[in-house]
């Protein structure tokens, strides 16, 4: 830290990403990317883009705005698009958040929510989850503040219904209540329907799991065009050219695609299902995930043993070193090839430990 | 906007980006774009990572890092990559301005200072350029504030010399000054080589302009390793993934083609000086830029008026409705066939007119 760093920011702690090693080739199964290469078209629409980067990209993201719309039954002025689905629950910190607003959301959930609130010096709340991991409804009830759930949860993949949700909504009328939907495709009902019922929803998404564009950083806010025109406000303060051409055409290019996207998922849910019945076999306990990972502890090797075996065979996975989730390993699903190595190799642990 | 908008932002105005017209095809010489498609070596390096967008980009964008310390003589650690320099700017603004290090930049500048001001509720200072549009140095000295200054600055194209921000730095050392180098290919001397004499010097650079890759968004911030590890603190808190994969291939093949960056520079050089000199025989007052734009006043038409007209005439160029200035437009340098146009219509123009 340098003398001249803001003393606003002195006990600022920053996000962790996952690991990202490059000096070695992983089985990645640590930060949840899909296993899957993009959509050819959106791999082709990207390339194109590139032979006219001396152009600046769309700041009303106009075409890309439209297809997301079409796709979600919305109007293009109730969605807006980000440098991934980070830049929006930022956004959504900033606009909704202060001293008279403070931030709540669980004690166990996407780290960064914490990050933002701490950024952008805004009181917050971290509410527990009950001891099965769900969310406790009736702990954000008529709490008037700006509520941030993810659905599925990170890392638990653990849902709540859009008529919990609806609950939320009606009971804190006067605050912003922020869906965060990055792993919404594989298997949970989304809350984007609601846009049209409150006028404090927010839902976020992202194109970087269930569409395979994690290394393209595209994202996106659904809700009602008021609230979209406040993003709007903050987007064209900061970034205005947020996304750039080759991702905006790459995002234009799977949306035109969305069989192949639908097929992933499928795929991602049945390789979930099947993983989680051998992990089960070998006496694993895991929450019920709806996401593209599995949170899965063993009664008898705790979470950062196993997280350190699996990374001497080549496999990464993520334990967070945190209250009640130690004894849990995050474990993106991958290929069936993917998976049978990762079974292989905690069934040889298990028995070297057991 | 919505009745949840934090009453901080109620006074904010967002920036105005330039133009981007779609729906008809106009000499586009109002952004300052390169009239040069990027270099074929970024454009393959993109395309190839378009296949790999399944895969989170390298959060500590290593490998460009390394790329831009070698070209600059710096060490990795005194370089951060963002997307867009507009994004670096925000960060110096977030860290380096409070209500105890208020800004100062020029009345007649880079329009982005004054919005990432007014977004992070700083107070600030615009100090008035000279008669002449020069920066008075004076001004700046001892003033204890966070000082930006774009360099060359823009709209006018004019430059402060490395002595003289020397002084500047000398005279404020417990604030940080920002030099804007956005347009410094084009001809200015860069301040890059003071940071190893400066911890209170960071300097901005882009790869929109002279590199061709305004639609892929990226830029730079050079430092001393201390001044670049607040930064990465903030980005770490806002985006750790901040620049794509595309990007990021796209600006490792055009740092591994410097030639075609040079060559492409001098050609706008010398489009500059010809474009210059046809106007100048016109009648037309201009300041003695030394960025990829001209900054010009014809006394007989004034700046809307030109503006208007040529934009009938399918040219669009910058115009600023702002004190001072408002007889001016800013017209980007384009290849020796655009200018050839621009000057045909402006030749009509002031015939029609005079």
């Amino acid at each position: 830290m340098s003398r001249f760093f803001s003393e606003k920011f002195a006990s600022l702690i920053p996000y962790t990403p996952g690991e990202q090693p490059r000096e070695r080739k992983f089985i990645k199964l640590n930060t949840n990317e899909s296993p899957f290469s993009p959509s050819p078209k959106a791999i082709r629409s990207a390339a194109e883009a590139a032979g006219r980067l001396q152009l600046y990209s769309d700041p009303t993201c106009k075409v890309l705005a439209e297809k997301v719309a079409e796709r979600y039954d919305i109007s293009p002025d109730e969605v807006i698009l980000t440098n991934g689905s980070d830049e929006v629950l930022n956004f959504a910190f900033m606009a909704y958040c202060d001293k008279d607003h403070p931030a709540a959301f669980a004690d166990i959930t996407y780290g960064f929510y914490k990050v933002f609130a701490q950024l952008h010096n805004i009181p917050y709340t971290e509410v527990p989850l009950r001891a099965d991991f769900s969310v406790g409804v009736e702990d954000y009830i008529g709490i008037h503040k700006t509520i941030f759930i993810a659905n599925p949860n990170a890392p638990t993949g653990k849902t709540i219904s859009p008529g919990d949700v609806e609950r939320i909504l009606q009971s804190n009328p006067d605050n912003v209540v922020i869906i965060d939907e990055a792993y919404v495709d594989f298997g949970a009902e989304s809350c984007v329907p609601l846009i049209k019922k409150y006028d404090n929803l927010l839902v976020t998404q992202t194109f970087s799991k269930s569409r395979s564009m994690a290394g393209a950083r595209l994202g996106f806010g659904i809700g009602c065009a008021k609230l979209i025109a406040d993003l709007h406000t903050i987007r064209y303060s900061t970034n205005p050219y947020n996304v750039n051409s080759m991702t905006m055409a790459a995002g234009i290019g799977v949306m035109e695609d969305e069989a192949y996207t639908r097929k992933n998922c499928q795929t991602v849910c049945e390789n979930r299902a099947f993983t989680a019945a051998e992990l089960k076999k070998m006496g694993f306990e895991m929450t019920d995930s709806m996401a593209n990972f599995i949170f899965a502890r063993h009664p008898a090797v705790g979470g950062g043993v196993l997280y350190t075996k699996l990374k001497e065979r080549g496999i990464l996975v993520r334990h967070f070193e945190k209250p009640r989730i130690e004894d849990y390993n995050r474990i993106t699903v991958g290929t069936r090839d993917e998976m049978n190595a990762l079974l292989g190799a905690v069934r040889q642990i298990l028995e070297e430990n057991l």
